[in-house]
């Protein structure tokens, strides 16, 4: 059969500022995954959108055509009500964590489907890769199963879920169409709303170390993300968070795992656990409109009815602190770890050396650059170059101080940790500059820029 | 050795606006021929410098790394000045078949390297792969021998010219990024170049069917052309000529080689006669100044000797009517296509069947529109769709009309040439609208519509 349209004409028309007809757009992305349309055509293309944009329509229609280019996942018989988070990452963002069990632990069922890092962004499958044992693949009736009996999975997407979204991510990568508003949005929203998912809450970063460095564009993003979490049915709301110094006091793998333990355990740092109980109230919030107006098909509880409404409720009151303080949060991630085959009491590794960089003058910590810090944990080994590369468990930064606080001279402000030392040079080159020292105290500031949905 | 620049950091450079450096654009046409910058990468950077430019700083350095990244011509052995003329491409324009050869005859040595047609412009090599036995593909020794024997050579460009112009000319040609000024600019100016021609004159046309439809365009075409040219000591210079309708009454391979035949033979269209005239002025005027700039190495003339004034003074006082009245430029012609294997009395294919379009009114006709004439043309088999497609060498379009003459209803005012008469009904319809007929006598417009030089 011949193909309905030209890709030269696609990728002209878009190129000219036009709008793409639906018809066009589901082709395109029909035909990049068959094969059809080339790498280099996408790429041209991609590089039109990231010039022209693509209006609410055209956005939403891409986001549905790459939603159809695979399988969809359906947890609506299982008989509780479900809730996803999605961060658009960060440097030491290992909220994730956390919060999944901490979400779970009320009842919630949180299939979280997550990535690798590329770039100085860290994933959190290599994280959780740092505890012996621990498997990120599974099939989808493993991971529904574990869903049934433990209520949390944090784990690899198969790779039959917006197949499109795969290709084109991988292609963005390589031809500088990563940061552009629209691709982001239907990559990630495409893969969340595949994934079948009730409720999803997104953390929009904003600041040095994020896609956004700008908050009327990271506004701009959450917006668009939340209005086709809406279209497609699922209840969308997103925080947009400070990403201009590092979340918590540590970036790379066994280091943040090794963190979030602690906010699991009632401790941690205070940026962490703040946005990690911010996050887990606004998934909790979501999930009991979604159940009002959705009810829970697996436990029998109609849209609208007393049950919804009882549950719903019961949602809305819970309090995540306490259950980060008595311990319940912490045994479903011993279950959730275990479930997968890791280790929940074996040590984590470190870094087989380590390098103290101390801090230059007396005063308070002004600031603390977040790209500087991912880039020199990505230089040490905790990151990757390549897609094929392997990363180092141990590897990464811990901060001894963050912005707000006293430090003097001489003191440690931060520790670097690799297996291969002579990475060292390149980690320092990279935190030239990354931090400013004041004399005048200064206000603390909440992780929590604004909100959408 | 680890390559001196990312892929990724040029195409965002550009993307973002900015200047590239020297070095990175060195770099990155080299790379892209050694095949590490991926054909997605290209396409992505192509899309980028259709959306920002290149700077003037930047399309010299761009047009000499693709000029670098081959083998050069040399043709100052020769005892003969050298002149080549390029067109931008048009439909019905045959103007170097006539043109190369009536240049010749004034001992001007024309090694005129050509293209085949894809899309709804004709190329030159198609055009003579009609005459039976002729052929396109010669070496390097072969043509320069044929250039010494005869004078004038047209043939294929080797694969040694500009490799880096012949992926990127295939790769913009599936996505959309062919009409874009300073890469027309640097791919033509890159190979004509390469190719070692003393002097060159550019038909820039302008028109329904030609690259730039717009004046101006075409006339910062041109000057990019030209100071391409000056940049690297070839003399330069352009017409921007009329294609708002067709050249000459035919378009189609075989259909023009007559038409060229008989403006050889001291007849032919008006208007193709007036334009091979004035390039062939341009060409004897900026073969002149060449020698009087730079000699002639191989006849041991030297640059500003009498002997340098003397012959310029011949080729500005040569008389092109004359070579085609008294068969001069024939005979070359003649020796030039036997040269390759033609057969200069052989006849010449037609299609297999024709069918006539009449005019459907009583006037003037005001407007006949190259675009669509062209792509009537193309669909009747005239040209190709694919790279690899054959062509029809008896397929085309006859004009019985031009514009500003007298047209009864009912008379035939185009004749369609094909093979395979299943293509009449779509090449009709590429005609809906092609013409115009008014009441009122117009003024004969010169083809000529500016000079750059």
């Amino acid at each position: 059969m011949p193909e309905l349209f030209s890709a030269v004409d696609v990728i002209a028309a878009k190129r000219d500022g036009g709008r793409l007809g639906d018809a066009q757009i589901d082709w395109v992305i029909d035909a990049y995954t068959r094969g059809v349309v080339a790498e280099e055509q996408m790429s041209a293309l991609a590089m039109a959108i990231f010039w022209r944009g693509l209006e609410r329509g055209e956005l939403e229609r891409w986001t549905a055509a790459m939603i159809n280019s695979g399988e969809r996942l359906d947890f609506s018989h299982l008989p509780r009500p479900t809730a996803d988070k999605h961060s658009t990452g960060g440097v030491g963002d290992k909220i994730t964590l956390p919060l999944a069990p901490l979400v779970a632990s009320f009842g919630v069922i949180v299939p979280q489907l997550s990535g690798r890092g590329l770039g100085y962004t860290g994933g959190t499958l290599d994280k959780l890769e740092s505890i012996p044992g621990w498997r990120a693949s599974m099939g989808n009736d493993e991971m529904t199963a574990q869903l049934a009996a433990v209520g949390a999975v944090i784990c690899q997407a198969g790779s039959g879920l917006a197949p499109a979204d795969r290709k084109l991510y991988a292609l963005r990568d390589v031809t500088a169409t990563v940061n552009c508003l629209p691709l982001i949005a239907s990559s990630i929203m495409s893969k969340k709303i595949a994934e079948g998912t009730g409720a999803l809450v997104l953390d929009v970063k904003c600041g040095s170390g994020a896609f956004m460095q700008d908050f009327a564009l990271a506004r701009e993003l959450a917006q668009a993300m939340v209005e086709l979490g809406a279209d497609h049915g699922v209840r969308t709301s997103a925080l947009i968070t400070d990403m201009a110094t590092p979340l918590g006091l540590t970036a790379g793998n066994a280091l943040e795992v090794r963190e979030s333990v602690e906010v699991l355990a009632g401790g941690g740092p205070a940026d962490v656990v703040e946005l990690t109980l911010l996050l887990a109230r606004e998934m909790l919030d979501s999930t009991a409109d979604s159940v009002e107006a959705k009810g829970v098909p697996g436990a029998g509880i109609a849209p609208g009815s007393s049950a919804a409404a009882k549950l719903a409720d019961e949602l809305r009151l819970a309090d995540p602190a306490a259950n980060l303080a008595n311990g319940k949060a912490m045994d479903l991630w011993r279950q959730m770890i275990a479930a997968q085959g890791g280790d929940p009491d074996a040590g984590l590794p470190w870094g087989k050396e380590a390098e103290v960089v101390v801090c230059d003058a007396d005063g308070v910590l002004a600031s603390l650059d977040a790209l500087k810090v991912g880039i020199a944990a990505w230089r040490l080994g905790a990151g990757r170059a390549r897609k094929e590369d392997p990363v180092q468990a141990g590897a990464g930064v811990v901060l001894h101080a963050k912005p707000g606080e006293r430090v003097v001279k001489g003191q440690p402000l931060l520790t670097l940790h690799t297996d291969t030392p002579d990475r060292f040079d390149s980690a320092k080159d990279a935190l030239a500059g990354a931090w400013s020292i004041g004399s005048e105290p200064m206000e603390k500031r909440s992780v929590i820029l604004g909100r959408v949905g």
